[in-house]
């Protein structure tokens, strides 16, 4: 054992601090949890491991929780472990928050080399022989490592900022702007006087001045105290209002952000500056996003949900590769079993949950996780399948919220919809490709192949039009809903769930079809510009990014939006779900551009888990020339592009670079540099 | 509504309060929690209702965790509820415990009538409509009814009671004897003089004087405080040693103990002053052991076991018919979904949990409560399914225990034991007996009565010997176990799974057959008088009674055993599980003199739910007068009888008086004499 740290059972940590995490979201001052279940920790679990000791050794023990220890089964009051091979075992029960050790010995030492069972079930035989027959599973660490750094204190780090302007808007009202979009506490000082504050969050200037609508509100009742702080909140702009003769000498923010390895993370420059603020702010916009989990966006939600979460995975393996929080987020939003709904309720997001683990692990390699991840897997699966129609195909039961995207056109979601039943297939595929290397526990699993084979056979025999080369909308009432959207088709190309050669025409028939509806979230449009990517469109999503990102620019954008209609104008912009300031203006999804530009620019890929093998196929869609770095589990890939040449240098992993159809080796820490002609 | 009451989600109190019950167990001062899975609460619900106003109304909403309320789906600020029907919900988190609220206003109060979800499962559709979709069940509530009584306060209460005598053992070293078997918190009052107090707990004399073996201990460290109170323990007698200068003027004992309503509770006495003491020290340990939930015995484990718990429930239905102990002691042993192994790991007591259901509603008739546990019954019951062997019997798996009693003679625990089909079957019958009341997922399920058929004849043909009227023990690896035990014959016989003719053959060949192994615990005992009983063998079973808890009272019992072997000498009586003290000396399983002189002796037996109908057949059995008193939900039935005469009153229900085979009409509240032929 090396290092001791502090353990626990893989996933409580992440439950536990999920429900602060998701329950700080408030409406107008009004708490506003999930409408999903929240789970709760193990309140008992046992850590055990097993010790050889050449000379006795006297163990420290910490814990949250009370505990007992255990040595070869026989309870102990003093912690002095004898000579010789032993088991040892840690009882701890806290019902606040996740039981956790921290054991330090000269030798002895907790790490994730310990297991952890919630449930010994030790059983008395029929000789008295006592037998323990729980199930244990690896238990979960991170850098926590002293009595001094308890997992339960675990807090994001925060740093001082201040705002760049004041305005007196009237007597006792001020606004203040932090500049661009931010997130943190609002730090009053040199409180006086008596009464109070009323504070009201914008992520516009009209927001923050408005103090009946505004999405968030505080107040602040100094009670003598020289300062004050509030609740975390999102905002750019602040409208600070006095009662009584209340003041303070400074207001600043206490910025709360998620850190980062600046030696690892990713990259991206160009000839265009337009492009280059559209990926500074995308960054921007993700590192926001990016907190104890990834949440939606900042201001409104601040909730956990799979499917923007997926999509904030993706960008991360291009800008921070935090391999960490992609890990909690996936284990928050599984919870715990039983399950009794979907992930987040919504179909759509429980098959994101499973394609993001294989994503995950293509990118990382990280075989303990899936591991980890699998009897959940198995488990969520069975759910799915249990809810199937007769065909076997996955329609929304009347609970069921079946999401898709937010749409400005009519749109039923009830029956089997082809973007689901693709969905659905992509699901099981990866539930089939894990079942191999997941143990013998699947002797006793559902053919999950045979299954997904299943489900296409079904699809494309029902809900595809091949004169229209379309996947049409669905099936409700067993009659076919001939409606033309761009969301199935998008995915049947994203997913290789079509041929290569019908790819273009679907391209061609839908997805550059001026007369289907556009997509008006950037959510969607993700998936629309990597599907044209894979088909080498990369001139025109690079028309498309600056087009669209860029509109959002040009009205001022600091971070990017939940939702973007060019054709809306002024504080129209602003409104979303009936409410004038209820749409994100820093919403997750927005970020996508850092994906679309590292893989389909820069062309980084992995092709083997881990980036043990990978690919770089660069690509300028119009750009006179591009730099930039892909974080990997090796450190970077640096990527430089002109007309003339492509070099490349990575710090790990075999790589194949394609320039021009052209493959080259690209060998560990070493620079490589093709010439190309004249393009 | 009704006066405000605080809510919360069923189940989840006695899960919470559960844990801290179960938990205090100490080994010799080391924190010892149960090898079985512990649960928690819901840290996040939703409490709603529909409320209808004449007029607007301003409730008040305490709560234990944050909370907000939502009017009609909309987030409040303000507990205006304006005039009209309005949809109430209060949504609140708490991780530490339960959830709960107490609202309360003119005409609003929160109560039963409400209802309670952990999912409210809110999806949007198409239209931009919410939608909630969650599953709601009634709230749960007791008597707690102001804000100065929230749920998670709840304790016992106490009182004080001094040592009976006190011993100088040597310097510094005092013996109290508190007279006999109690409970509570040793309370040191003036306390005085540097140092502190070592504290040894003893059931006999002999465990108190033995430090070094003793199985509860405690330390007392005043740290310059006057008065010092310690753990809650059982004993009755306590030896406390003084270090140091440490000493104090006066130690009493906060006795904890189980309010009940003497107006309502069971009573016995009759002409044989040793049946009166075995009716009493039964009632005391009885008593003792009903505390915030049934438990096991109060010196060692006190856990919540469901084989202990099952005899129990039923003796309490003879001595105080507490039923909301019943029904949080049946709520905590199920605890939460997914089950992952079988009640208190136990496969017999999986089966004596759903029968203690059958005879829960038997006794009460409260339907509301098996409504409330039957998806528990249904995932539980899966549970059991998944795991019989191929011929749909139910063998321990490898990771189960098979428990069946402690047993002083071989007795092999694996394969298909004739015991657990016999369990097993009856909870069959129980499954199929409420499917029929419990609504329309019926459609879905099993069918348990075939199932229970199919059991009933499996074992019949290969585990009964029908020339020695007998089932055999088990078939271990495909071959018949021809061991005879008492124990699947006693059941056979109490469950009616044999025809009636055939019990006395399997008495006379079984029960009253000295070459089989005689039964060495309490807890079997019970159920082998009541077999004999049933088959109106009474006069038998009080010699065997006066013979056996006799036994124990002669040897100075001051509350009934664990264990007793009259074979055993001196202090091989207090020891167990290979520990001088190991045996608990108030164990529950001990007083069911209650249950048998209640329902075999007295007579009196529900015959339809809820003592609607009733029967009383009083037996002697070769006493020459008895008289007492049985609890119903109607009040009490009191019951005399001697040679000449029988006299009957109820509170209520209708009845049917047995005597010498002539039936005679019992109506509610009216004495009843029946004058006996000389017997």
């Amino acid at each position: 054992m090396g290092k001791a740290r502090w353990i626990w059972y893989p996933g409580d940590f992440e439950i536990w601090i999920g429900n602060r995490f998701n329950n700080r979201r408030t409406e107008r001052g009004a708490m506003f949890p999930p409408f999903w279940k929240q789970d709760s920790h193990w309140p008992t679990v046992v850590f055990a491991t097993t010790v050889k000791l050449e000379e006795p050794e006297t163990v420290t023990i910490v814990s949250e929780g009370r505990f007992s220890l255990a040595v070869d089964g026989a309870l102990q009051t003093h912690f002095d472990i004898p000579a010789g091979e032993h088991r040892l075992s840690v009882k701890v029960w806290n019902q606040v928050s996740p039981p956790t050790i921290l054991v330090s010995g000269k030798t002895v030492n907790s790490d994730s080399t310990w297991l952890v069972t919630y449930e010994d079930k030790i059983w008395i035989d029929e000789t008295g022989q006592a037998h323990g027959s729980g199930i244990y599973v690896p238990a979960a660490s991170w850098w926590f490592d002293s009595p001094a750094t308890p997992p339960s204190h675990y807090r994001l780090p925060t740093t001082p900022m201040r705002p760049v302007s004041r305005e007196f808007i009237s007597a006792g009202k001020t606004l203040y702007d932090f500049g661009r979009e931010t997130f943190g506490y609002l730090h009053f000082k040199g409180l006086h006087g008596p009464g109070g504050f009323s504070i009201y969050y914008g992520e516009s200037r009209e927001e923050a001045l408005d103090a009946k609508h505004c999405e968030t509100l505080d107040t602040l009742q100094p009670c003598g105290k020289a300062e004050g702080k509030v609740a975390s909140k999102a905002m750019r702009y602040v409208c600070v209002e006095r009662s009584g003769r209340a003041d303070f000498d400074e207001l600043t923010l206490d910025h709360e952000y998620a850190p980062f390895d600046k030696g690892r993370s990713g990259s991206f420059s160009c000839n265009d500056d337009e492009l280059n603020d559209i990926w500074k702010v995308s960054a921007y916009t993700l590192e926001l996003t990016t907190r104890e989990f990834f949440c939606d966006g900042i201001k409104r939600d601040r909730w956990v949900w799979s499917g923007d979460a997926i999509q904030s995975y993706l960008m991360n393996y291009y800008l921070h590769f935090d391999t960490e929080c992609v890990k909690r987020t996936v284990r928050l939003l599984r919870g715990k079993d039983p399950v009794t709904a979907h992930v987040n309720t919504i179909m759509d997001y429980t098959f994101y949950w499973f394609i993001s683990i294989a994503d995950y692990y293509l990118y990382t390699g990280d075989t303990a996780f899936v591991s980890e991840m699998w009897p959940k897997m198995v488990t969520l699966m069975d759910y799915v399948l249990s809810r199937t129609n007769g065909n076997g195909m996955a329609d929304g039961k009347p609970d069921d919220w079946i999401f898709v995207d937010w749409v400005d056109f009519p749109m039923h979601k009830r029956g089997s919809l082809s973007f689901e039943q693709i969905l659905f297939w992509k699901a099981l595929k990866t539930m089939a490709h894990f079942s191999v290397g997941c143990g013998s526990a699947a002797a006793h699993l559902p053919d999950y192949d045979s299954l997904a084979d299943h489900i296409r056979q079904k699809t494309n025999g029902s809900l595809w039009n091949p004169d229209q080369h379309t996947y049409l909308h669905a099936i409700e009432d067993g009659t076919l809903n001939r409606q033309v959207t761009k969301f199935p088709n998008i995915f049947a190309i994203l997913y290789d769930f079509v041929d290569e050669e019908e790819k273009p025409l679907i391209a061609e028939h839908v997805l550059l079809n001026p007369t289907v509806p556009p997509i008006t979230t950037p959510y969607m449009r993700f998936y629309e510009l990597e599907a044209l990517c894979t088909m080498d469109m990369q001139t025109e999503v690079l028309r498309q990014m600056k087009n669209y990102w860029g509109g959002m620019l040009r009205l001022g954008a600091t971070t990017f939006w939940e939702k973007y209609n060019p054709e809306e104008k002024g504080t129209e912009q602003l409104a979303m779900y009936g409410r004038p300031y209820g749409k994100s203006l820093c919403h997750s999804w927005g970020a996508s551009p850092i994906y679309i530009i590292g893989k389909h620019f820069l062309g980084v890929r992995p092709t083997k888990p881990g980036y043990s093998e990978y690919e770089v196929r660069p690509s300028l869609g119009g750009l006179q020339w591009m730099k930039g770095d892909v974080p990997t589990p090796y450190g970077l890939i640096h990527v430089e592009m002109t007309a003339e040449e492509v070099r490349v240098k990575s710090d790990g992993g075999q790589g194949t670079l394609v320039v021009d159809g052209e493959k080259t080796a690209l060998p560990p820490e070493e620079l490589v540099v093709v010439r190309r002609e004249c393009h």
